[in-house]
Formats: structure tokens, C-alpha cells, sequence
């Protein structure tokens, strides 16, 4: 048993709670504490400490949901083997990362996307390159492995005439029974804790912020986080927010920045931020709790938008579950996990805001078809999805991994993060060179990289830290192997070429 | 579990089920036990309570009759989702917003919205009235005849392998092909005149109307008639528009009322106004292009919502057909010809505001999953919509003819119209009779049929014509013959008994 000695401070600066957690976490990472060790129980901490249980109990539920320790029935709580997480905590001292418009959804092998192509016409003719061959978009996903038969029987069987009620109007929130399924699962797998009514499902993450629009109000003030989601930093924009760029430390968006610039909303990514990677710590995270519960009409929209893709370490727990006062929006998607033409997202409406949704916005008729909600509820509560994110979660595995290896010898040159999760890796150089440099040398060679800086709010007077070195991102989901081994000989040839 | 502490009276002044009744029921109602909440069971209560269980039994009995509670087999008595009785309270409260939802979509036949359905419930126990046997909605339609068959044969040739494309994100204005199939669709049946490249198709009208207030701007005022389709009115207020009530005559919407008020744009319905059936003739079409070509920026909305069904004379085309300087935005919907399920409307906007999508709002994605978008576009490209059409006319013609047949008896009393075009008929009272009279009578009879006041946008503001008689509006197209029979010959009862 491990003998805790733990000096708390009582004189207000840190919560004890944290104080207990923080301790732990550094004796983790810091290999005091061994993988397989058996922490004390919360009970017999909690007296030897001379703190409540709940303070421990706070403090252990939030190390067993980053993924330090776990909690085994009728033994105790475990230290974790977490080799992988001492990496990215190094990585987020170097902070900022940038970025393509990551904002946009899909570009990958697949994406179609008129406008995108556009763009991408655009940049190859204005500069008078040739045909991209490889494109390291990292909103690429990966199509081949859906079970195509799965869905088609699914619905054949929906699609008869003893389901006619299906072609009607279903409700405004979406079906039930579909929110009853998605209930179950961001309860078992993110912690979200909410009911089914709670939940409103729409067509497309856009459409919720369109409505969330109507309930937060107009010529609101919110806060994001820079680089961001651009997607969702344009969708702002076009609501007239006032978006304000909270200042980021290692643990991610700074409360007092917040405070600062008397912002109503603030738009997060705790579990996985975009594109930089970072997981927002729990000590952040009570902070921005804490502050969103200093005023009624504060809220934190949390966009889970790749909580499924993590590949090291347990999940890394929503913000929503943290949530006691009913300040957190809860935003998440099938978009990646399934498909981007499913066009499902949902999202969890703290009780005010329910309330509100229910005076302001019952009308508004849900943007899902029933067809699709039945097919999509069924895919899910017969446990195909559950199969199809294990099957995904390995295949990006290991495409991440070919991807590690493709850029071994990279490694001199450029700092290589972000492969505990997600579609993307960030590469940052150690050299001195510009991300205008690396992306249009890459494109001399035919691939497309995306700098982080694509994911400033406002390039011009968005500006990444002194002394920041060039980030690139570079996604993997759309590609297969071949095409990552030919762009990263690519990228060798482009910028290790004199190395 | 809820946990249930009543105080019981027992100096004998109310019974004691009576009191559990209530107290359960105010708890609902304030909102202390939510939706989906798990009742103790009846003995667990009665034990607590130290009565009879049958006294428990008796009281949730009536809750689960009024709608408050359901009884699940085998797992207990959950509070039923009851954000309707709420708002419809505070309805009652404010009686501008009381009545039916004309605007409200199918609820008809098949519609199973628990919103409808609750609603329903409620008024009858308002009124102490038995069972709906025939609900009038205007907004029904009959799914009966729709081509399963064709829609699955479809669907399953599309999902598939070769078609992994469908799956990834497509274009924000929605696929191209469908674009070209429903301009060509609207071209030969409507009289529109524009390219593919002007159509938005969006997940309903509501979505639309969203993404057009991004274009049209903020605060702008809008002029609608008056009564007009409810559900457009309760969107533009919830943009915060300024909604104007534009003076009518037999032509429609006065331009002279246009001009004083100052308006931006302004909503409406020439080919078949809802709910009046006017057909706006030409020279007042001419007037209104002519008021909105005086300035930049002076739009027409046209909600152009069921032009498919006209049973007599030629189609009305629409007003856009007649524009030529680009102030009409045209919107279309699948709902009423298809299914309302099916989720799919269009917007065809004309070049300036094409123009601003473009910079203002290319970055929505498409609500409309591709799959059915797909499937629409071999629905129409193939034939089978514009079949299913001819066969939907025909069956809604042939329902028409019955009502008017069942309605004979009522000429003398009721002046009939609205029989040209259009799912439901208007009867305009002869006699002295007061709205509310026609439709209270008809629900002691178990017959719905809704008042046009209903769709007044402000009850207490908006008045209609001085002298304008009692009228109620009978839908029939989610009715079959024997409720077509059955409805009317109680509406005999109920209107001509004394006649």
C-alpha cells in the first residue's frame, strides 16, 4: 500500500479536493506511484487526512476519469499504466497549434465538398502547382470499413408499410426512443449525465447552433479558444456574436480571461481540443464550472467532436459530467464516428435552457428524418455501432501508427505530438522555418498539409506565441497506406531534402 | 426514486386518493417530478402512506387517464412528458396564442406527435369531452397510397460499396443532380424560372427560414397576412422581427399597407393562401413585384406549400414565374407531397441573395443526408413522384368530393369554399354563431375542426374583416371515407340539430 503524504493547504488558494488530486496525478507521472499500485482507500484517506470522503471521492473520480488510476469492484482503486500520458502532458507546455481550416468538416478521400474543392483548386492554381496526391486533411475519415450490408437490412426492415408512421412528423426533439439510445450511450461512455428530455437531436452540429442561437440570445460576447474549430468560429460570426479570444495556458482557456472580457458563453473542447490535441485538466475544468455558476445566464457549449478516437489511456471524461450546476452545453456528433452524410448531432440542453427551448423553440421541427433516426437508434441499441467504433478505433490506430513510422525520420527536425487520439498529428518543427514554407513546399510535391494557423480566429490579428516554431497538421483518417507512405516520402523529399 | 412525502388529511374534508391524485398531479406540474421520473410503485406507496393499496391504484388510475403518468408493463408508472400541458397552460393565460396550431404540421391519420396527441388529450379533459373520433386537422395527409415498395427498392440499390461517396459530406447547397431534378420539376410545374446553382435544399422550411434571416439581416420588418400559416409567423418571431399585419381584400395582401409600414420583405402564399384558399390574381402579383423592385433589398417570400394539390381549373403558377428582377425567394416542400417525414424543402433564391450565401453562409452544411437526397432525386428523375402525385390528387380529390357531399346538408346553414385546391375546405357560418360555439359543439361530438382565428397571428390585435361570420376549416387528407362520414354526420348533430 502506498503511503500518501500529502501536505494540504488550507489557507484558500486551492480547493482540497484538487490539491489531493494533483498530488496524485504528479506521483503518477512522475513514477512514484507504479502501475498495478493500490491507492488507500478514499475512506481511510479521507480520515488520515482529516478531510471529508467526498474530497477524495472527488478527487479519485476524477483520476479514474482521466485514466490514472482505476477503480476495480470489491479491491480498490489501481494505478494505471499511463507511459503514453506523460507525453502529451509534455506537449502541453508547448502550447498553440494551428492548423488548416480545421473548421471544415471532411476533406478527406471522400469529401466532395464542392467549396472545399474549390479551395483547394484555388490554392494548386494560384500556385501553379500541380494535382495534389496525397491530402493529409484531418477531417478525412474512413468509409471502408462501414457495414453497408448492416445499415441496408436495417433499413429494408424499417422501410414497409406497417411503419408508415415513420413518414410522418415525428417530434421536435427528435424520436424518443433514439434519445433514449444516445442517453445510454454518452452516459456509459462520456459520463454525460442528463435524461432523454434533455436531449435534442438535429441535422448537422450548424443547426444546433442555430438553434442554441435563439436560446442564448442575440449580440451575445463569447469566449474560444485560439487556434479553434474555425467551422464554429464562422458559424459565431454569422450570428453576430461578439467572439472574444480567451488566452490559453497549458491547461487550456484561462479563466480570468474570461472574467476579463465579461463573456456570456464560452465555446471548449475539453476532452480533445482542435486542433491542438490538449485535454483540458480537472482543475481547469472546476474553474470554468465555477465561473459559469457565478452568474445565471452563463453557460460553456462543450463540443465533443472526436471523444470516440482515443487510442492510449482511458477516455477522457466530458466536462458535462463534472457539471452539478447545469452550466454545459453538451454537443457531440455521428458525423465522425458513423458517416458525415448521416448529418446527426445532438445535444444536451442544461434544464434552464430546456425550459427556455421548450417556450422559444418547440416549434421547430426536428431536421432528421424519422427513417434515419430509427435506422441510426437500431444501429446502436443492437450494438453495431459499438462494433464499428472498436473496428474504426483500431483501424486509425493503425494508420496512426504507419503514419509514426513513416515520420521517424522526421523526428530530428520536427516535434511529433498529438497521437494519443483523434485523425491528425501535429508536427512542429525544431528548425527555423515558416508554416508558409512547409505547406507550399509539401504542395510543390503534390500534398496537402495544413497549418495551424488555418485555425486562427482572425490570421491577421490572431497570432501564435512568440517564439511558437511552425506546426503543421497532418490527418491520417481519410488515407490508406499506400498514400501515407507516398506523401510522407513526399514530405521528406520537400523539407528534410538538404537535411 | 421519487421520493413522495404527501401529508394526508384525514378530518375527512377531501378523500384520500383525491388527495394523493393532486398532490402527484401539482407535483408535475411545477415541475418537481420531470418527465420519465419513476413513481414509487402502488404498494411500495401505500405502505408509506399507511392506506389502502387500492386507494394508490385508484389515484394513479386517474393520472394515467388525464395523461400525466403511463403505466409501463412490468417496470412501473413514469411521468409522461408534459411540456405541452405547460405551455398550452400558459396559452390559456394568454389567450392571443390560444387555439389550435394551424401551422403546426400532420395531425392527421397518421400523425403520431405526442405534442398533438397530449394536446388533444388535454382539451378534451378541459372541456370534460370524450374521445376525438374525428380530428379535421388541415395539416393531415394520407400515407396509404405511397410507394413503399418503389422508396426501399431504391434505398437498397443505393447503399452500397460503390456508393461509399454518398457517405462523406456533401455539397452545403445540397447534391447537385437533385438540385437540376427539382429545377426542372419546378420549372414544368410551377413556372419557376432559375438555375440550379440558386437552390438551397434544406432538413424543412423552418431550417430555411433560419438560414434566410441570416441573409435577409436582423430586426427587420416583415409583413404577413393576416391569418396567415401560424408555424412562419412563431419562426419570424422568434428572429425578432418585426411582424406586420398587411391589410387584406379579395385580391390579397394590400400594397398600400406594404408601403406605409415600411416593410423589408413580406410572406406570402399567392397560388393558395393558408388558410383562406386566395388565389392572389395577377394585377395584385404585378403590384407587389412592382413595390419590392422600387428599392434594394425589398424581398417576397413566397411559401408556395402545396401547390401539387388543385383539383380544378389550371395550376395557379407561381409568383416567382413572374419576377424578373430577382425579389422573390421561392420555397418548396416534400412534406405535403411525399411525406413530412421525408425532411427535404428548397429555397430558390434570386442572384443578389445567392450572392450573399455565398460570402455569408457556404459554411452551413447541407441538412439533408445524401442517402436521401439520392433517393429523392430517382424518385422524381424516374417518374414515380410525378405518378404518385397524379394518384395523391386523385385520392384527395376523391375524399374532397365526399365531404362536399356530406357537407350538403350544411349549405344552407354554412357558405363553403376552398374547393379548388388545397387539403381542407372552409365553412363560413351563415347564422349567428360565434367561432368558438362551432368548435366546442364539435368536440361534444368528438369532432376537431379548427377555427380560422387559430391562425390569426396575435388573437388580441389581429381582428378579422368587420362582419366576417364564424369560419372553421375541415381538412380531409389524413381522413378516410368512413371518418369523413362519421365526422360530418356528427357535426350535423352538433351544428343543425336545431335546424
Amino acid at each position: 500500500m502506498y503511503d500518501m503524504t500529502i501536505r494540504l493547504q488550507t489557507d484558500g488558494g486551492k480547493r482540497l479536493y484538487e490539491q489531493i488530486y494533483e498530488h496524485i496525478r504528479k506521483e503518477i507521472r512522475e513514477g512514484k506511484l507504479l502501475a498495478g499500485e493500490r491507492l488507500p482507500s478514499t475512506r481511510s484517506l479521507a480520515e488520515y487526512l482529516q478531510v471529508a470522503r467526498s474530497t477524495v471521492e472527488y478527487a479519485y473520480g476524477q483520476l479514474v476519469s482521466e485514466g490514472y488510476i482505476e477503480s476495480r469492484p470489491c479491491r480498490g482503486y489501481f494505478v494505471c499504466s499511463l507511459d503514453e500520458l506523460f507525453q502529451m502532458e509534455a506537449e502541453r507546455m508547448a502550447p498553440e497549434r494551428l492548423g488548416e481550416d480545421c473548421g471544415k468538416q471532411g476533406k478527406g478521400e471522400l469529401e466532395k465538398d464542392g467549396t472545399g474543392e474549390k479551395e483547394e483548386e484555388e490554392t494548386c492554381f494560384r500556385s501553379g502547382k500541380g494535382e495534389i496526391v496525397c491530402d493529409f486533411s484531418p477531417n478525412g475519415i474512413d468509409m471502408t470499413a462501414f457495414p453497408f450490408g448492416v445499415w441496408k437490412r436495417i433499413s429494408g426492415n424499417i422501410l414497409n408499410y406497417g411503419n408508415s408512421e415513420l413518414f410522418a412528423q415525428g417530434e421536435a426533439q427528435g424520436d424518443y426512443d433514439l434519445r433514449v439510445t444516445i442517453n445510454r450511450y454518452l452516459h456509459s461512455s462520456r459520463g454525460v449525465n442528463c435524461r432523454p428530455e434533455q436531449i435534442v437531436i438535429g441535422a448537422g452540429n450548424d443547426y444546433l447552433l442555430l438553434l442554441l442561437e435563439k436560446l442564448l440570445g442575440r449580440h451575445i460576447r463569447i469566449g474560444m479558444e485560439n487556434p479553434t474549430y474555425k467551422r464554429a468560429y464562422r458559424i459565431f460570426q454569422s450570428f453576430d456574436y461578439q467572439i472574444v479570444t480567451v488566452d490559453m495556458d497549458e491547461s487550456g482557456m484561462q479563466v480570468s480571461g474570461l472574467a476579463k472580457e465579461n463573456v456570456a458563453a464560452a465555446y471548449v473542447m475539453p476532452s480533445h481540443q482542435f486542433p491542438t490535441g490538449a485535454v483540458m485538466p480537472i482543475g481547469r475544468r472546476a474553474e470554468l464550472l465555477n465561473w459559469a455558476s457565478e452568474q445565471p445566464g452563463r453557460y460553456l457549449i462543450e463540443d465533443d467532436y472526436d471523444s470516440e478516437f482515443r487510442y492510449r489511456g482511458k477516455p477522457i471524461p466530458s466536462l458535462q459530467a463534472s457539471d452539478e450546476k447545469g452550466k454545459v452545453i453538451y454537443i457531440g456528433t455521428f458525423s465522425k464516428a458513423i458517416a458525415p452524410a448521416i448529418r446527426v448531432s445532438y445535444m444536451v440542453l442544461p434544464e434552464a435552457l430546456l425550459e427556455r427551448y421548450r417556450r422559444q423553440c418547440w416549434f421547430y421541427s426536428c431536421t432528421v428524418s424519422r427513417i434515419d433516426q430509427r435506422i441510426l437508434n437500431e444501429f446502436i441499441r443492437d450494438g453495431y455501432f459499438e462494433r464499428h467504433l472498436n473496428k474504426m478505433r483500431k483501424i486509425y490506430k493503425g494508420k496512426q501508427e504507419l503514419l509514426m513510422d513513416c515520420l521517424k525520420p522526421f523526428r530530428e527536425c520536427f516535434h511529433i505530438s498529438g497521437e494519443d487520439a483523434g485523425l491528425h498529428l501535429l508536427l512542429t518543427a525544431r528548425i527555423k522555418v515558416s508554416e508558409e514554407e512547409l505547406t507550399s513546399a509539401a504542395l510543390d510535391r503534390g500534398v496537402k498539409v495544413y497549418g495551424i494557423s488555418d485555425s486562427l480566429m482572425d490570421k491577421r490579428q490572431g497570432k501564435l506565441p512568440v517564439g511558437q516554431r511552425a506546426t503543421v497538421l497532418l490527418g491520417f483518417g481519410g488515407l490508406d497506406g499506400r498514400q501515407i507512405m507516398e506523401g510522407t516520402e513526399r514530405l521528406r523529399e520537400a523539407w528534410l531534402k538538404d537535411g
